[in-house]
């Protein structure tokens, strides 16, 4: 786990007229955490689905509320049940958890990019630290399942997202690495997810990290009037 | 849900002599009932899945002891996580359950077959409720998982099984069909499985019964080595 890099102390930091540019590069530091999600991140959950349902072109199968969410999510210990991580980015250090969870340690990178991210959004993902503002730009959402060949539970990743302006930086990778990194430290046996089979690109991406694409399973789907109507056909 | 017939009163009974074979078939009932599986049916469930190892040609990823069973299974109340429906059959109708859960009322069900149905293996499946024998049939295997999109909770099926010599009489789509009713009962949304998709059956069988077969989603799993590898990439 990579902590948060301190600031470097006045001593270390080159006089601005002394640092040639092009041998001693600034850059724009980006500090990076990844925090267990709270009731009071509901709202934006809620908008980072909805976004996600835009760019897979599925707005018509979104029917989420944060009313919904809220009633259903965060009513067992983190990792039982359905279980969220955000990832919160700043300029600056992030500040601390006030009442950090005893399940999970914050996971914490800085990047250092040659431009800034220009977020367009930001105040519509603003969270504020005392007076520090830590913007959300994505969020993996995953749940326990189980191998019965194997004898015990994996996770089972229904939604990893980063919001536009944030993608193509490795801060999916980051996320998917800490839903591994939690299963290892469980003792669990996989991490499995789904993609569509004309994403040549996440395919491409999910191989070279070592997953293995199951070519021949499909999935099956009872939903709808057809569920309602199978319940009762055992009687 | 259809209650165990009890069975005819004596004077309902015709007498045997006066019974004409082919209006009046007697048959071979066969009383079944569907309950959650608990700890002491661990051995049960081991063999079970072991004998689908074997029917699926997976043997080479099976290594599932009843020890790893034990040790993460019956961690929740049923339906929070991993959940077992055990399917009993008996020629006698079933004795009730000592110590019923709450959370789940047993289906019954009596079938009336032309012919006995023929258990090789009835000794290594059986479980006695004081003096009567009762033959576990088949399994289904299951636990939530959630859509986003939907806002809600669902179960994903993860096995489904019966024994060789009661395939083809309706056991398997009784217990898909109580999954079914519990996901209702529960406001869920859907209840997903996966088939391989060169099992034409299979999905002839899924698609009449009203579920919907995903044909563009493949599954990714990481695991092993790489899930170890995987758990270090943000660093």
């Amino acid at each position: 786990m990579a902590a948060a890099a301190p600031p470097p102390p006045p001593s270390a930091a080159p006089e601005p007229s002394m640092a040639p540019p092009e041998t001693t590069p600034i850059g724009h530091p980006i500090f990076t955490r990844i925090r267990l999600a709270t009731p009071s991140d509901v709202p934006f959950i809620h908008k980072l689905i909805h976004q996600m349902a835009v760019f897979e072109r599925l707005t018509h199968l979104f029917s989420a509320t944060e009313s919904s969410l809220s009633s259903n999510l965060f009513l067992s210990p983190p990792f039982h049940s359905f279980t969220i991580f955000l990832l919160e980015l700043s300029s600056s250090p992030i500040p601390p958890l006030l009442s950090p969870s005893p399940s999970f340690t914050p996971i914490e990178k800085t990047f250092n990019f040659d431009i800034p991210l220009n977020d367009p959004e930001s105040d519509a993902f603003s969270i504020y630290y005392g007076n520090q503002q830590v913007i959300i730009g994505g969020f993996v959402f995953f749940f326990p399942n189980y191998s019965t060949f194997l004898g015990k539970p994996g996770f089972y990743v229904e939604d990893l997202f980063v919001r536009e302006c944030y993608r193509r930086k490795g801060f999916g990778k980051m996320l998917l690495s800490a839903v591994a990194k939690q299963a290892v430290k469980m003792g669990y046996g996989r991490v499995e997810w789904v993609v569509l089979d004309w994403n040549v690109n996440a395919i491409t991406f999910y191989e070279q990290m070592g997953a293995t694409v199951l070519p021949e399973w499909r999935i099956c789907r009872l939903t709808g009037d057809a569920l309602q109507a199978y319940q009762n056909a055992n009687v």
